[in-house]
């Protein structure tokens, strides 16, 4: 019910789950949104297809700022940061979940909404399982939604609370919402974060001179020199002013928590940390795990980049096969071509990466990469191998199968579409027609994200829904739209 | 005297010599112009400023189209490839010179020429370093010039000749032209493909189909599925029609080839092979050369992304000091930021990179950087580093002291500002303020580009006029503006 | 709290009045949206900032779009209409209140909102004189604005109506709704139309093949070529469909009607019936009135282009002096120039209007305006004329003193800037420095417009606020302001 | 051999010639860009598809810019004026050639050489009749052209002068060339004006405080305030610097003026003086002449808007029947619809014209239209006003039958698609079936453009080939396509 962005980009089927979101924010600052672009800038992997600042100054007011596109497009020009004045900011960046249906600029966040006690704004990261629900009983009452984001739903919640100040709103509104969020939002004065209570997505603290940052990851501290305060707990709110500094208040019921895995297998930075861990020591880690669990005999150990590099650092490092260079990406690849032409659309994934072939040519080669989702990139990327002339193709897998769709916050294909929903590892390894294939184990993965006896089956330590069907929240407007849930005999 | 594109990029200070010039052609297959987009787009690293493609077609003539921007941006929808029809179409990416002056399209290539005998195009990687004397003649000859680039001598001595057909012409040009350059042209029925006597740029033949292609590297045929036939040799012009295939002719006299070293260093991709070897391999053996001639006690070898990473593989292999990925690169940075606010451009290499921390902390590093020239991002870099807690910086170059610029297609800074030019190494670790610093000697880097013996010094097998101040074309332009060329005594 | 367009443009000076809003929407026909596009480019005078089409097709569900500029610019390219699709569309032109902000696209209508019983979009011209109450208590009771235009209310308060179906609920808005409004508005299967009790702004019925029209002006059923079937009337309410035709409502209690006479003066087009009057000769008619009520001897009777060449042509009629065009306007001038130099800026009027001196030198010259808002272009053609050698200027004007702000859907200047609100007409006279200035007085306008007797003070047969200061509604919202009332001593 | 422009309009028939071109330049002002930005506004009537400006400063040198579209949407901005500094310029508005080949901005005036003695800009109004021929001699000779225009061959002829100085390069060029010409040209310090030998085009001196303009027409004098001095002669060459003033040359043989007539019928605007007349005034003796000429009782005499309108005054003058609007323009319709849908292509001249309904009714119409071409328009308009109800429709044409067509800068249709040129007066009434149609004679014609004996049918005082046939230069380049002259049968 609105009109499409005048271009819009065709996905390359680079075969991957896709983060849904990056969020930030920063208060006692001069020139907030400069920070905030900054900060957006390092969390561009969470999300590519857009992006917003709203910020406030005590003279000017609110003001906002959506785009299509990358944040180095869109927040660096003097002219467009110059309309975003004053000490408190926060923004956002979305991936697109694109192809269902055209991108609206609407459905860009933040959300802002002018209420009786004054303005605020919300951003978010991760899904809220009961939403549908929640947005047929809204507009029942006279709500009037203006996009076909979940996340609106927070706001027109926090409209109809009788609470008399806004952070007490928020927690009124987010007690009725269920799944996976972590939340930055701010009012005129305050910035305010949160996370679920199960903590499935991230959210740091940090501090730069006088002021505070809230980020999704690490990695946008350091771009902006900010120092690592701590995290946000799961199910912690922090209402940060600059008067008061960071207050932390218990809005949820407390539960186990439940950090998404899927965060240190390929979502967040190598560069950031986690719950005290280096998601690039991690990732090594993983390697190491499948050189034990799963060795063969061959030349080289190559990524598929970039996303396997430090998986094959590992292997390589624990297993004595060199480490090489045996695919090469294209830097000037976007993560879309505009509008392609057919004959430039099937040619896939050459257009991102090229074999080197003289260094191939006849040698057996281990590839490692972070996932397998649908599998097609993954055959793709083996007939290259095998057109340059290697003499075998052995995959590694630096996570386990992928069996099962994410509903906080992730966008996967349908569960039909999972190459792992309906093929066995030895049904894959045909499908793909390649010498070996090998996924961690969901025990190992566990040991290299710092579990060292590995899962507890009882009570996991981290939502792997993606790989063991085990959803920490049941996904009720699925559910009601006909999903079917692991059975017991799963 | 011409309009600037309306936004006009910032580059940010990388610190390295910039090709300036990707070139392509294909003859004989359907849409040729999409197999340009797809081979440009594989020479992007050549150039990322502007691209341009000329095409024909025997009903619709010759149809052009310059813009610009990135090849996916620009040569991508079926809108503008639809205006680009034939079985003949060459096409050019070029390298922003930026700065100095304001980008102007007029600038972009390929050039076009209409001549009694019919059309012709033009496309040049390389420099004439006479071209201000052959503007001068033209002018008060009467030729209108319709940009400042050096490669529109070329049209306007052809314009001039009195032979009947376009390969004569261009023959009779070029014989008056100095300098490197390797040239992609066309005709209404031939390509035509050129490199200089010395064979200073890369130029090569390829097989697609019943097709054609020339191009500037060989992994631009792997990105269109051709075969690599052979490379155009030194002083040697292939006249390529659908009838005869193939003439080759030799317009110049006879002189001992000097290929550019720096394209082994850094210009080429990795996935390229020139003069039969992998430029990989290459890199990765200047890697062990320098383990070699450099070593020192540490506990990781890391990269400096993305040019590095061979050469540390090496250095890793050669030295058994574990190899690790210390800095993280920001993939969504583009070359340049548009238009960025002051504190943007401040950021400078932080929003390109991003120092692994807690990898880093405590360590003795090893970072392998392909070249220093003003040595401004190194030290950035180390700085980095050293806020991050690195015990220990040793920089190791996989290139010798880059002392004198470049007069052949490379955009180089001025003498003075080259950091090689005014200090001796022994200053520069001082300047940079490093632990140790070294760069592989020039023998090393010969050895590791396929020469056991190393330089011939009585008559080096490649040019290395940027490390040597040995040029083997005089700059004569240069020259009569007042460059100072190596004494004997130097 | 929205981002400005990219350009903004910077309205000259023309001191007008200016209709805020065009209306139009049609149901039953293939491509509805085709027609109103043309009804609205037909509508443009009514309002040239922006313009809006929402749409509705069986099996594509709603659409919309929404630009700056020019309907001739924005809605004319088979791009843009085929994303309208559909048998029912309804569209919106408005003129900019720019200056005071930035203008935002989230403003520009169509409304539209998702009620549980199905989507309804809203177009509306006129002014909601109790906006600021309603919107603050729509606020309170948990309604979250989009827009800062008033005609947001109306879809909010349709959320909260407990009524089943949409006109229903439109009726519930309405009633609660003071001001002036026509509203064309639509659901999946029906185009409904409302004028308030008043009738201040118009509105008409047209037929067009087997499909019904709703339009502002009957000028626009012109451009379809439709045929003009009757106005909708003071307080009626029509819903028309398919299935039943037009039906008419009621919703309001009687009331005399008070039709804004300045649409006769100047903001109708001259070629609409309104009333069942030729707009065009009731401008002729004013000019005779005028040359009855103050004659001057004089060589030439010229227009004020465009709006004064009716009455122009009356007044040389009924006095027999020549009429002549001694004002040239030009025709490239649009309303604005985009962001204009300081120099460009100052030349106002010249821009737009020359003087034809040849004609001009040495005559005594009867100018005829339709209106005297802040005098300040008056000022200038009046020097335009002298300059160009004028022996005398007499300015006539169409209307009487323009001494109040209009709060019913016009553009005013606030009450003090008005020229007529702080001089009498012999101290306008003198500001101006003319030879003599007079205009028609309010029952020579009521005899133009067709009321033989004049004016009945009792109860004015129109709306004439602006000239008497009677404000027919209480503008609530403004008076809250302070705005102050006529009082009887005036 | 360009990029076509990214959106090209589709320009409606609205049956007209059209003037191909306006140009003004400016020396020894401030900021000289911006009096040529209002002067090329004040001539865009005749050219409208684009505009160029081309400056000089002595510390900045050349500059330039050109853009398709209006001079108000381009020359505005501080942006663009910014970049065009100095104390001398001149500018060029075209007229779309449409249709036949996609505009290209290279062919967008002026047109700039730099030659040995410095650089040379150059403007032109007129068609070179022997362009084809001069541009093959060229081409062979070595030059290469750069666009597709006549006046392009200008430059290269005074590239390949042996004179000294820029003026005497040109006296050498301008000596070659054959047609209609007035040229507004420009040096470092000078500011150039020539017209042809028999002043085919129109160009006038004016003065502007220390400083000197040239212009198509004097109503670009007077946006400026600038005085009008006289008028450039038929073959005088003036050139204007700070220190000396205008110095007059003759580069030509002398010959008899033959202004063209129908700058008096339609080109020029009517707030310009040409030879000493004003064009409005000679438009309404030419309505007197043909009430005289051509009287029919009729009950309203109405023009055809815009330019049929001084001559419906004079008509209604002389005959005494009441002058009146009975079709009304749409002030928002362009000279072109951005690609418009077919369906609103098809709506032709109705976007544009709307027929006064109210009036027209039952009423003998006597319609003044300034030309006939094509005839389409014609039938449409009286198609138009039947349907409203006309009881009779009678032309009255401000011109004689339009029946060659013209080379000497003007866009006519070839010789078939001209109505008079295939119909007698007799059998065009019958084909536009109105109940009469009657031309202007030539005589009447002259008579009111100042000629009391009318028509030197020996010599005659004006070019009227596009009445009469007689062409005064012979159309070389179309005579060698074949064109056919009037033979003496004829």
């Amino acid at each position: 019910m609105e009109e499409a962005p005048r271009f819009y980009a065709h996905p390359f089927d680079d075969d991957k789950l896709k983060e849904e979101c990056g969020i930030f924010g920063v208060i006692g600052v001069t020139d907030a949104s400069n920070f905030v672009a900054l900060g957006l800038h390092a969390l561009q992997h969470r999300g590519q297809e857009a992006g917003g600042i709203v910020c406030h100054d005590p003279e000017l007011g609110f003001n906002s700022a959506r785009r299509f596109g990358y944040v180095r497009d869109n927040f660096t020009s003097a002219d467009i940061m110059e309309t975003l004045p004053g000490p408190l900011a926060i923004g956002h960046v979305r991936y697109s979940t694109a192809g269902s249906k055209a991108a609206v600029i609407r459905d860009v966040q933040p959300f802002f909404g002018e209420f009786s006690m004054g303005g605020a704004a919300i951003a978010h990261n991760g899904n809220i399982t009961n939403a549908l629900a929640l947005r047929k009983e809204l507009i029942e009452r006279g709500s009037i939604f203006q996009s076909s984001s979940d996340s609106e739903c927070i706001i027109h919640l926090m409209a109809r609370s009788l609470q008399k100040d806004i952070p007490d709103r928020m927690e009124d509104a987010l007690r009725r919402v269920e799944g996976a969020f972590s939340v930055v939002a701010m009012t005129r004065t305050k910035l305010i974060g949160v996370r679920d209570p199960l903590g499935v997505r991230p959210l740091v603290i940090g501090k730069v001179a006088d002021g505070w940052v809230l980020s999704s990851e690490t990695c946008a501290l350091d771009i902006i020199g900010a120092e690592f305060v701590r995290e946000v707990e799961p199910g912690e709110m922090v209402v940060i002013s600059a008067a008061k500094g960071v207050e932390s208040r218990r809005p949820f019921r407390p539960q186990p928590s439940k950090f998404c895995i899927f965060e240190h297998v390929y979502f967040s930075r190598p560069d950031s940390i986690i719950g005290g861990q280096s998601v690039y020591e991690t990732r090594r880690r993983i390697g190491v795990e499948l050189a034990r669990e799963a060795p063969v005999d061959a030349d080289l150990v190559c990524p598929v980049p970039d996303s396997g590099t430090p998986a094959a650092i590992g292997y390589s490092q624990e297993s004595g096969i060199p480490y090489a260079m045996g695919i090469i990406r294209n830097q000037y690849m976007g993560r879309t071509f505009i509008e392609p032409t057919e004959q430039i659309r099937n040619m896939g994934v050459r257009l991102k990466l090229n074999v080197n072939r003289a260094l191939i040519k006849g040698k057996r080669v281990i590839l490692v990469d972070d996932s397998v989702v649908r599998g097609t990139t993954s055959r793709k990327i083996k007939e290259m191998i095998l057109d340059a002339g290697a003499a075998e193709v052995h995959f590694r897998i630096a996570s386990p199968p992928t069996a099962w769709p994410c509903f906080y916050g992730v966008d996967t294909p349908q569960r039909e579409k999972l190459l792992a929903a309906t093929m066995s590892e030895d049904e894959m390894r045909e499908h793909l027609n390649v010498d070996s294939l090998r996924f961690i184990s969901l025990d190992g993965l566990y040991r290299a994200a710092g579990e060292p006896e590995g899962r507890n089956n009882a009570c996991p330590q981290y939502c792997d829904a993606c790989f063991s069907g085990e959803y920490p929240v049941e996904p009720s407007d699925m559910v009601a739209k006909g999903f079917q849930l692991k059975t017991a005999a799963e």
